[in-house]
């Protein structure tokens, strides 16, 4: 997307041109990098997808990719829903705590069509790819952080760690193997099966 | 193992040894091709094992495994508990099942020092091998069959559809990632973990 037709697109206030590109550019851009190394990530895997294959597909330079994650690693942090994402989308009262997270967990991957990183990454981790094994350890640290904040109590890291489990299985049979009642249930039925078994896992 | 072997290590009884080795062998020699296939599927997954390696494995022939398996599906299956032994181990009192089913699972891959085959099944699904895809399906419709006995009643397929998602992502989180709180568990605190969990997921 360019700057400048976006501004055009408003239909008024030609402005200071220049100005707006320097404000909207990076933040486009940026958006066009993390879509791209979505895609790539999904469709290559981690260890098969490079920065300069995301920098092609996102019409920019490696060294602006560089510059705006420094890593591979981090750009994939980045490009899948961060605890950040994640705390906006499930915060709120403890109570209805599992049903927020079925329906966050369903809709993401609803939207992606099951080509989601978070897919990309369990093949690339089963296959023992040890950047892959790092990355999945980051962010269920992410996901720990973000549950001590919601729904403090003993054995909570235990309890985080067995429902990240289950949705690496829900994961597996509805977006690897693609067989079987929990590959057919339509989204809404998913979130209902969901929900009383994530809520027994978490609070017991 | 050597049946004239066996048969003198009783130190009597030298008896018409024939016989014995007839009825004996097959016995033996199947089970040291259970061993070798147990072993071989497990360190190098389903794809890369061939009936070849498995034969020698076992000091047996090419021949003698396809007269006993016929494939090398059939031979995994037989290599991993089949709906029959895990039958005997689980069946009793709904009430208790799910701390059977615990018990079982974590006796299973203790003993296998999560060498297991069902951890090269995983990991074969994973890398998108299609042979590897219909045998966990296999396996799936056989504990289906099993909990049809045990726990019929409306919903059965998604339950235990779900229970199978959630033992997939425990076995990844313990023996493939090997970190966090699933991973560093005792035997014995991984079946309390389980067992309450098992129990909402299969029985509401």
């Amino acid at each position: 997307m360019d700057a400048s037709r976006a501004t055009g697109a408003l239909g008024e206030d030609r402005g200071p041109a220049p100005a707006r590109k320097r404000t909207r550019e990076p933040e486009v851009r940026r958006a066009a990098i993390l879509e791209a190394a979505r895609d790539a990530f999904a469709e290559r895997g981690f260890a098969r997808t490079t920065i300069r294959e995301i920098a092609r597909r996102a019409g920019v330079t490696h060294g602006l990719v560089m510059r705006h994650f420094g890593s591979k690693e981090r750009l994939f942090l980045a490009a899948v829903p961060s605890s950040q994402n994640l705390m906006a989308e499930v915060a709120g009262d403890p109570a209805s705590l599992p049903a927020r997270i079925a329906r966050s967990y369903v809709r993401r991957m609803s939207n992606s069509g099951g080509n989601d990183p978070f897919v990309a990454l369990i093949r690339s981790v089963a296959s023992g790819e040890e950047a892959a094994e790092r990355l999945l350890r980051a962010m269920q640290d992410d996901s720990l952080e973000m549950y001590r904040q919601l729904v403090p109590g003993p054995g909570l890291e235990a309890r985080v760690s067995s429902v990240g489990a289950y949705l690496i299985g829900v994961t597996f049979s509805r977006y690897v193997v693609r067989s079987g009642p929990l590959a057919s249930m339509s989204d809404e039925e998913l979130v209902d099966h969901l929900v009383p078994n994530l809520r027994a896992i978490l609070l017991g």
